[in-house]
């Protein structure tokens, strides 16, 4: 350009030939505002609009030329904010040129390039705050790792080492049987490790430590999935089910060799038309007492049981949930063994197994539907903890209802339902683990000319992954409580236990469904890969949603539960009472739902774990509070109670989810009181705060609804948890290795 | 009881020792009452505790008896709403007992069987509301069909017959390569169909026919989905390339072999290190002018390509994207077709190719890595659309910018993000009408002694399914927005359809992800397996979130479209200027933010489409304008505009979810306004208006932030959702009928 004031259109030309946001009607735009520019002569138009030319662009090499002039500048005028002030610089910064100001900025606009956040873009970065951020690790990672393992650390080392060993290298065949195989092999070695019978009494070969056990299933669902289902399957399912329901005999007669694997077995409870509703179970054992038998019988195909593991391959027999009749009257369920294959893995006459094949996950697990076509046992097969035929061939039991027995049979199977979140637990602790891993080196985008960023430095990475860690670690310690609670267990505390095992089930499983979900979209086409282990461990804990009680049902039997509390404590509660509830303590609610409480965005008070908890239970008072209120007007109107309890059921979901919060939260707190190590706890309290607000976050509706908080305060924990998030990015790496999953477990390659 | 007086406690004794909700604790406090009734002799109350005694259960006869009379005096008084008045008419209703009241309502509470549902309980249920719903259908499932098909109708039933046909079986084997292979074949047959080489031009052999080839890829997805992705690799990626990015020389050669899959093929973009941030590829194309050769090479390891689909088998040629190095100049990325197996399938000199193995999913495609040392290709290889190398060997490109051209060149292939976000539609059709379908005839749980009830009969299990319904109906009509928006495109409106096109195969797929996820926990342990294809569509359909663009790095780039029209149309905005926008008529505003509206819970105005449009609307600028303001704010403070993009992130993902929610509605309305058959238009309202409100109380936190609702109103609005859903559930069944899946697509056994 001959006059060195045309330089004034520099940025301009550049930004509509290289900006790729910018269309055809820019050049237009730009067009016109050069031909309504009085101050230039008809022949620098000429020369400004040729530039113009979609038809004739310029050079590579000018536009370079471009670029390397704005370039210069902004390196030599740092405080430039604006294309006019730099197209000033680059023309010389003369007197007429600043009263084109006006007209300038409007162009800016009219082209869309008036941000400052342009000049950036055209800027060659150095580095940035966010392409600068990396991991410092406050903590010692194997003392956090200690608080963890807590008093279990020795059994949990000891699976570690046993999963480590190179014959528990995955299986990479696609061949259904040979995974099944192999998975049986697996428990094999376990069972020669004493870990199957570990809960079992001493006196059949057992260690007598359910605690233990508990913290087995957690360790080995580091590794494979399927192994820890067939090992629950053997040991927990099937050899519980004789020893919470048997009684001596059968414990003398069958718990050695179901705890060292000489009997492998089932637990034939669902069927295919019965899942959720177990009670509605139509299987019969039919008592003879001629012959002292009972003859099992599958009286329609849908009355077939399914999905029972160990019964497709490997189970030689196999606990039978059936309704007991005897001389023609329905006693409802009781449970039986029954024998299904010889040794010789033969199937029995009157038994028919079907393979259910292909799964989306736990294939190395053989499921299959079993049918028993008058199928006649003896009468000492009857697992008669809780009901037995006496010698005159009369039903008795201690539990004269058929519904409160067959309630209290399946109490003694809670178990399952600590197992089972435990393992969904380590679930997500590995998904996690691979993802932050991964994150943390995965480098993509970055600033212009600057060098590609971790993509854990961005803030919606950030957000993807460590609220989903600070829930993870909020469960861990929940599931302690919960296992610590059966283990403290006395009779009258079951109801309340059962609840909160139920409760914990969904609340852990769903979490791991959502974590791996999570991990698979955050890590991209990585995580599709099978070798990096998140397909197996999505897939593989699928179904932990669904078995041991399907999540939904469960979050409606604890809500249930919740409310024969709330009648218990506060009966015919009206609307006064429900007040008082809720604000048991009358000058909580004073300080709470004033407006400076609703209000307060201090920092210090957003922080605050007592805020925090009086918010968790606040919910979880009220929700409930509310939902007998709504129930008990639905009934009084005349509906009936099974429809009324159908209208509140999304209510009901809310009453359970704000209980289970509310404890998993407490238990999480509770847990960093007695931590000792300073820098742990520090870490600790920072993911509990992470943990309390994002929660609050997701329930900002409710909390607006409600008036319990205000806008003002809901946008400003908005910003705490996204900051928690940036503060506990340089701890991630350190957080997830804390969890000390075997390299060999883990496995995949992204993860090193 | 000899004194039937002390029938009064009939109840109590029946409820203590049968309800599994009465504890330990409720024996002690029925015991306690007892003894302080001073009406009740000693004998009495001895008599009255015996029964009491947990060591001599009452027995199950006992326990029949008390249910009996309980029942019959509640068949007989139909009116009874709490126990008291259950034991007055058991004790005989005398004038005594009725002085007890106070007492025993006392009782009640503290037993907490207070409620009137407790009675509920213990009623024989006659047909409930609940149990005795079901399905009625109030339209013409085939008019609703030809609605959905629209103009595509011929080929979409063309290609629902081809699929139909016995030689599309699905393959059951899990072996990689018989699977792959029959997906091969599979390809080979709709391209003997003419189905491949709809899109290409009639001289070349195709059908010219874009709009169609959607269909086509669409309609396959009821299908296996590995087929889809095979087949749109090799037609659309691969041949699209060539038809996008090459010339009439490159057409004349390639593109009828393409099309009749004699020449199979790759789109070879993604690199290890390389897959969101393509900008940064790192293979190079050098040229050599004496040669007239390209050298294709791979600098290190983590350059090569990854995921390529075609690659690990089957592909002979790949468009391979690089950097173009002339004289040691870098030019930035463009196209190369680079021939990687002979005819034989022998790999060529210089290539090497890796399995990527085992997937999560689509286990039918080959994909492979590839790696090039030093590969020469002649001059003519390059597709030279947009770049060229001429004579003289210098760089030559219509466009001069490096980053221009290539987001050129990215455009071109834009048809991409309409084709999988179509696919991930049908998967999601797929998904929802096996679920439906199940849950309409799966029962479980029921009123006390009546049957079992469908479980779409319960409230919860419609809220899980149905808003996914509707949602999934406003996609499709979304889709067909997008498909005739880039048929009838010009140059001008490509950032704008781009971003569109990138934000709908976010929102769709993502939509497709969710519904299966769904549709896998509804269905319980049956989705698990194999055989009801929940497994395949959801596992096949997870790497579409990541794949043609991750969505939550596409959410970002639409937003910043966003943003960039935004700024274009209002400059540099100030507080004044941003509030004009948002309320840009100022009568709206007044109408909207007052507080007779944002309390309205008429149910007219909740169902009035004008109403929703305008709540999207409203979010979609408030949005906007908000992360504008804030990221001003940012860069003002002084931070680098890269950092202050960090920051917003978050509100960046809001901005894009809220115009896509507002299209998405805005063309369900449109849609909804040119169906002429009135039934059709009726059941289409209702769930247009599911959509609407569901969406609405997703994002009702932000709602009441905002002010531009009140708690009663979104609490109007759940009630709405709730009241939509159950008024849908009848039509649910036809609803995902009118999808015409054909069976053999279907085939999951639940689903008949």
């Amino acid at each position: 350009m001959g006059n060195s004031k045309l330089k004034i259109f520099i940025p301009h030309f550049y930004l509509v030939w290289s900006d790729d946001l910018l269309t055809q009607k820019e050049f237009l735009t730009l067009q016109k505002f050069i031909l309504s520019q009085a101050w230039l002569s008809v022949e620098e138009q000429k020369e400004l609009i040729s530039k113009l030319d979609t038809k004739s662009p310029p050079s590579r090499a000018q536009l370079n030329d471009w670029k390397s002039q704005i370039e210069t500048v902004l390196k030599e005028n740092n405080s430039i904010k604006s294309i006019f002030e730099m197209s000033l610089v680059l023309s010389g910064s003369d007197s007429l040129m600043k009263d084109l100001r006006t007209d300038f900025i409007k162009l800016e606009n009219d082209l869309g390039i008036s941000g400052v956040e342009i000049i950036g873009d055209l800027k060659i970065a150095e580095n940035t705050l966010t392409s600068s951020y990396k991991g410092v690790t406050t903590f010692e990672i194997e003392k956090l790792t200690k608080i963890l393992d807590g008093e279990q650390a020795l059994i949990i080392n000891k699976v570690k080492s046993i999963i480590s060993r190179p014959e528990f290298a995955y299986e990479t065949s696609t061949d259904i049987n040979i995974y099944r195989n192999k998975v049986y092999k697996w428990c094999k070695i376990l069972a020669k490790e004493n870990l199957g019978n570990m809960a079992y009494p001493k006196e059949y070969g057992g260690g007598d430590n359910i605690a233990a056990y508990f913290a087995i299933m957690e360790t080995l669902s580091y590794h494979d999935l399927s192994l820890v289902i067939k090992f629950g399957v053997q040991f927990g399912l099937w050899g519980m089910s004789v020893h919470s329901l048997g009684t001596e005999k059968h414990y003398a007669k069958y718990l050695k060799d179901i705890g060292s694997l000489k009997l492998p077995g089932c637990f034939a409870m669902t069927e295919t038309n019965h899942g959720s509703n177990v009670k509605g179970l139509e299987t019969t054992a039919t008592y003879n007492h001629e012959e002292q038998t009972f003859t099992i019988h599958t009286p329609h195909q849908k009355a077939q049981k399914e999905y029972i593991g160990n019964a497709a391959v490997h189970g030689q027999m196999a606990t039978v949930f059936a309704k007991l009749i005897i001389g023609g009257i329905d006693y409802g369920v009781n449970a039986f063994i029954v024998p299904i294959r010889d040794k010789n893995s033969h199937i029995l006459k009157g038994i028919t197994i079907n393979d259910c094949g292909r799964k989306m996950g736990l294939n190395g697990v053989d499921n299959g539907t079993i049918n028993f076509d008058q199928v006649v046992i003896p009468k000492e097969n009857m697992l008669d903890r809780f009901a037995s035929v006496n010698e005159k061939g009369e039903f008795e039991s201690p539990i004269p209802s058929d519904n409160r027995r067959f309630f209290t049979m399946l109490g003694t199977l809670v178990g399952g339902r600590i197992g089972i979140p435990r393992s969904a637990l380590a679930a997500a602790k590995s998904g996690l683990t691979i993802a932050i891993k991964y994150s943390d080196k995965r480098r993509q985008f970055g600033p212009e000319g600057g060098s590609e960023v971790p993509i854990l430095n961005y803030r919606i990475h950030q957000r993807r992954l460590l609220p989903k860690l600070a829930k993870t670690y909020a469960i861990h310690f929940a599931l302690q409580y919960v296992t610590s609670r059966f283990m403290a267990r006395s009779e009258s505390e079951m109801p309340e236990i059962e609840a909160l095992a139920a409760g914990m089930k969904a609340y852990s499983t769903w979490n791991t469904t959502a974590v791996l979900q999570e991990c698979r979209e955050a890590c991209g086409g990585k995580a599709y890969l099978w070798e990096n282990r998140i397909d197996a461990l999505k897939n593989d804990t699928e179904v932990y949603t669904t078995f041991e009680g399907d999540n939904t049902v469960l979050m409606q039997l604890v809500a249930k539960n919740r409310l024969s509390e709330f009648r218990k404590a506060f009966g015919q509660m009206d609307a006064k009472g429900m007040i008082q509830y809720v604000y048991e303590n009358a000058k909580t609610v004073i300080s709470e739902k004033n407006p400076i409480a609703t209000r307060n965005t201090d920092e210090a008070h957003l922080q605050d774990d007592k805020f925090h908890l009086s918010a968790f239970q606040y919910r979880e008072k009220t929700t409930l509070a509310s939902a007998a209120k709504r129930l008990k007007k639905l009934i009084d109107s005349g509906l009936a109670p099974y429809d009324a309890f159908n209208v509140v059921q999304h209510q009901m979901i809310d009453v359970t989810q704000a209980y289970l919060e509310r404890i998993v939260l407490e238990q999480f707190q509770i847990a960093i009181a007695s931590i000792k190590d300073p820098n742990s706890k520090t870490v600790m309290v920072k993911l509990c705060q992470l943990y309390a607000l994002s929660q609050i976050e997701i329930n900002k509706g409710w909390y607006l609804e409600d008036g319990y908080m205000e806008a003002v305060k809901t946008k400003a924990i908005r910003k705490m948890v996204n900051q928690l998030c940036w503060n506990l990015r340089p701890e991630a790496v350190s957080l997830v290795e804390a969890f000390n999953i075997p390299d060999s477990c883990l496995s995949a390659p992204i993860a090193f």
